[in-house]
């Protein structure tokens, strides 16, 4: 057990050094050297566990994802079908410092995919995990009778993904739009219960 | 005459020649020396115009700005509200290569905030600027008679901006997505001419 647990704290040091680094002083600031440095580590033992600096990079943005997805699944427990849908989804917006920081971290790495294929790969597997999330939680809201029948559930999952991530994007610019960003996803999962237009 | 367009014309050639160098090789890659070569200018001649790195990234983020505002301008003249609505919003989702482009190199260079706050400032401007185009949007529908009478223009214009940069967040990474985006746009403004529910 505490081998497990000096395990991933040692993971944790890692991968929070490297986003350290990349929020500090940019992704050009990462190197074995520099991450062993600001961890406290020695470089042969940092580079035993990460070879090179794009499974470095790989690694903290990963590890981002996971934290994030860590904080959704708690939800999981929560009984009514309106507040876990809200929690699950507030876990997605920077509402406090730990959320701002994993979504710069997990911007500025994205910015990088054109250099390691690796990070585009992550940002995608993230982009379809929240999808599914999305899809999720809106066949648990019909079924609790909470969508109203004409919506088609395709279409709205792609809407409640890009408004969750277009605020998210706005709350981690300037933390005075927190507020604003929980308001409008919860009118725009109110107004679920409304029917839509009639489409041509 | 042709002074001024061979000044706009080296303008352009500047910024696109950071614009390919943060795509292809990262912010980390721009300096003095590799913009001139890439622009294939003379080092003094472009540290007239920049003399320091800081300036040639606040430059090259305007640029995408200025020229994504110009894009938006020119469907000032529709006479239909609804397609003016649509074809101002259309320029600011990647849906060609021209718009996607610019979208990665701000996106780049907002990650790079922390270290240049005049990137920051711009992005914040260039924020404040689709925020206004979202609330003079919403007016003209509703002066068309094309937003129900209930809904609130000021929370409507954060959800409208918030969704647009979201799909275009999702329409950057993956163009397969460019379709959706379009008709997530189309529905969410045309459930705007339906009553949103009661807020309690």
């Amino acid at each position: 057990m505490p081998r497990t647990i000096d395990h991933e704290a040692r993971r944790a040091r890692i991968g929070e050094a490297v986003w350290r680094l990349v929020l500090r002083e940019g992704v050009g600031a990462v190197s074995l050297r520099t991450v062993a440095a600001e961890a406290g580590l020695v470089l042969g033992s940092l580079r035993h566990s990460f070879p090179t600096k794009a499974e470095l990079l790989a690694f903290a943005m990963g590890l981002a994802h996971e934290r994030a997805a860590a904080r959704v699944a708690r939800h999981d427990a929560e009984p009514d079908p309106r507040r876990r849908v809200d929690g699950a989804l507030h876990e997605l917006l920077p509402l406090d410092d730990e959320r701002t920081v994993e979504m710069r971290v997990h911007l500025a790495l994205m910015a990088e995919g054109p250099r390691h294929a690796e990070l585009t790969a992550l940002s995608d597997a993230a982009h379809d995990a929240i999808a599914g999330l999305c899809r999720r939680c809106l066949h648990e809201l019909r079924e609790a009778g909470l969508v109203a029948g004409r919506r088609d559930l395709a279409r709205e999952a792609v809407a409640l993904h890009a408004l969750v991530d277009g605020l998210a994007l706005h709350a981690m610019q300037d933390a005075a739009r927190r507020p604003a960003a929980v308001r409008a996803l919860a009118d725009h999962l109110d107004a679920l219960a409304t029917e839509p237009p009639r489409r041509p």
